[in-house]
C-alpha cells in the first residue's frame, strides 16, 4: 500500500514504512501500554522538541516504562525528520511501548513522520464545530488516583478516538470533554484556550488530570508579546460559550478556532485566529 | 529471546513467535484501537469459544472495527491451539486492531497461545489479597455515554495494568474497582462473584458499563447444578466484605478466591473454592 510516511527504529534507523516492527506479544498492542508524543515538523525539525521529550519522560515515569534517554530520542526524531522533505510540514511521532510480554524484553521505540491531513489544514482557517460530551469523571478524581494515569499521554486512546467518532456521527468536528460535575476538561487530542478581555485562559492540568498541553503552554507563556495576560481557571461550557474567543490547541493542528459549541456560534474572531496561528508559526 | 508462545496470523498461519507482525502505523499500537478476547485452552481447544467470539463481535461493533467472521476467527484460534501441546493448559488470545492508519488498510488480526503463569496457578488455591480503588466513574455514567466504550474489551488497557501495578505497590495481588458513588464495579481483568446464603451474585453489566464476564456468566447460568440460585445486584465493598464467599472470575485464572478485601479477611471457604474450580474445569 502506498504510504507517505517515514518510519525509523531506535538503533536501526529509517526502514520502509510498511515494515512490521512490533511482535504479537508487544504490550504496546496487547495492552495499549506505552507512551507517545506528536510534534509539528517545520523547516525539517520538530517544534518544541525538548518540551515534548520532558513530557514523554513524565508519562513514562507514571507508567513505570524504561524510556531511553532524551538524547537518544532526539536523535531518533532527527533521523526520521532527515528523511522528510524540509519544505513540507509534517507530524513526527515518538512511540515507546513496554516491549514484549515474554521475557521482560526491552522497550520498543520508534518514530514516524506523516503528512498533515487536509482536514487538519482546513480546520485552522475554517474552524471546528464542537460538541460537549462527558468524560465520565468528576473534575478532581484523577489527581488523587494515579492509577487512572491522568496527565500521562499513553497509547490507550480508544476512548479518545471513539469520542471523536461520536462527534462525527452527530455532525461535529470535535469533542470537548466535560466532567460529571460540570467543568470543561480537554478535547481528545487538544487543549482548550479561551480569551476573556485581555486574558488568555486554559484549564489547570494538575487539578483535573488532563494532559498538560504544550502548544497551549507555549502560547500562554508568550501571551505578553500579544498584549495578553495568561491564567488558568476552571470553566463551565456556558462560560466558555460566552468567551471572547475559543480555540483548540494541539501540536499538529496548531490552533483551531471553535466556531460553534453545541450548535451555538461562538464569538471567535477569524482575524484573531490568524494572529495566533502566525504567532505560533503554523502555515 | 526464548519464547514459549505460539503466534498465528489470519490468512498466514503459525509464524515464529518473535516475528514482527504490526507496522509502525498500526492503530492497535498508536491508539490502542482494537479489541481482543482471551480464552482458557484445555484439551487443546479454547473453552467457551462461541461466547468469546460473540463478545468480540460486540466489542468490534462498539468500536466500528470490521472484525472478520466468527468462523475465520475460530479457524485462526484452532490453528494456534493445534501448535500447542494438547495436554498443557494455556491462554489463547485473539486480537483485532483497526489496522494501519495510512490508506484505510484492512484490520490486523492474530492469535497467540501462551502458558498460564505460576502466579496465576497459585492464585487459584492460595487466593488473592484485594484492595479497592476508584475507577473514577459514577456507576451509571457509561451506560448513557457510548463513547466511553463501557462493555467493550478494547486494547486500551493502560489503566487496567496501572491499577494492578498500584495494587502490587501496596502489597496486594489485585484491585477491585469501585465507582465514585460507592458501588463495586469489576477488577481490571476479572469479574467479581459473591455468595449470600444460597445465591451467587455478580454486578449488572448493562447498568454499570463493566465488561460482561463470560466465566462468571457460565457459573451463574449453571449455578442450579450446585444447588445455588443466581442473581445480579449492585453491592458496596462493605456488603461484599460480609458475604459468605467472594471470588474473582476470569478466563485464564478461572476462579480466584478473594482472601482479603482492604486487609480484612473474607469468609471465603477454601473447600467451596475447590468445588467451584472443579465445576468450572480448571486444574
Amino acid at each position: 500500500m502506498a504510504s507517505d510516511r517515514v518510519v525509523a527504529l531506535l538503533g536501526v534507523g529509517v526502514v520502509p514504512s510498511d515494515t512490521p516492527v512490533l511482535r504479537a506479544d508487544d504490550l504496546g498492542v496487547l495492552r495499549g501500554d506505552g507512551c507517545f508524543e506528536t510534534m509539528h515538523v517545520r523547516d525539517g525539525a520538530p517544534w518544541l522538541l525538548d518540551e515534548h521529550l520532558a513530557r514523554m519522560a513524565r508519562s513514562a515515569a507514571r507508567l513505570g516504562v524504561a524510556l531511553p534517554p532524551a538524547a537518544a530520542l532526539a536523535d531518533l526524531a532527527a533521523q526520521a525528520c532527515a528523511a522528510w522533505p524540509a519544505d513540507r510540514e509534517g507530524a513526527v511521532r515518538l512511540v515507546c511501548t513496554r516491549g514484549p510480554e515474554d521475557g521482560g524484553g526491552p522497550v520498543t521505540v520508534f518514530a514516524t513522520v506523516a503528512p498533515v491531513s487536509e482536514v487538519t489544514v482546513r480546520a485552522r482557517r475554517a474552524g471546528i464545530a464542537v460538541r460537549t460530551a462527558t468524560l465520565g469523571y468528576p473534575a478532581d478524581v484523577r489527581a488523587a488516583a494515579p492509577w487512572l494515569l491522568g496527565g500521562a499521554k499513553t497509547l490507550s486512546y480508544a476512548v479518545n478516538m471513539a469520542s471523536q467518532r461520536w462527534a462525527a456521527s452527530v455532525g461535529a468536528d470535535d469533542v470537548l470533554w466535560v466532567s460529571t460535575d460540570g467543568y470543561v476538561l480537554e478535547a481528545p487530542t487538544s487543549t482548550v484556550v479561551w480569551r476573556e478581555g485581555a486574558t488568555l485562559y486554559t484549564v489547570p492540568a494538575e487539578r483535573t488530570g488532563i494532559l498538560a498541553g504544550l502548544t497551549a503552554r507555549w502560547l500562554l507563556d508568550h501571551a505578553g508579546s500579544l498584549g495578553f495576560r495568561a491564567a488558568e481557571r476552571m470553566v463551565t461550557p456556558a462560560e466558555l460559550a460566552a468567551a471572547d474567543g475559543v480555540w483548540f490547541l494541539s501540536s499538529v493542528r496548531g490552533v483551531a478556532p471553535v466556531r460553534s459549541l453545541d450548535g451555538e456560534a461562538t464569538r471567535t474572531d477569524p482575524a484573531e485566529t490568524d494572529t495566533l496561528r502566525r504567532f505560533l508559526g503554523y502555515p
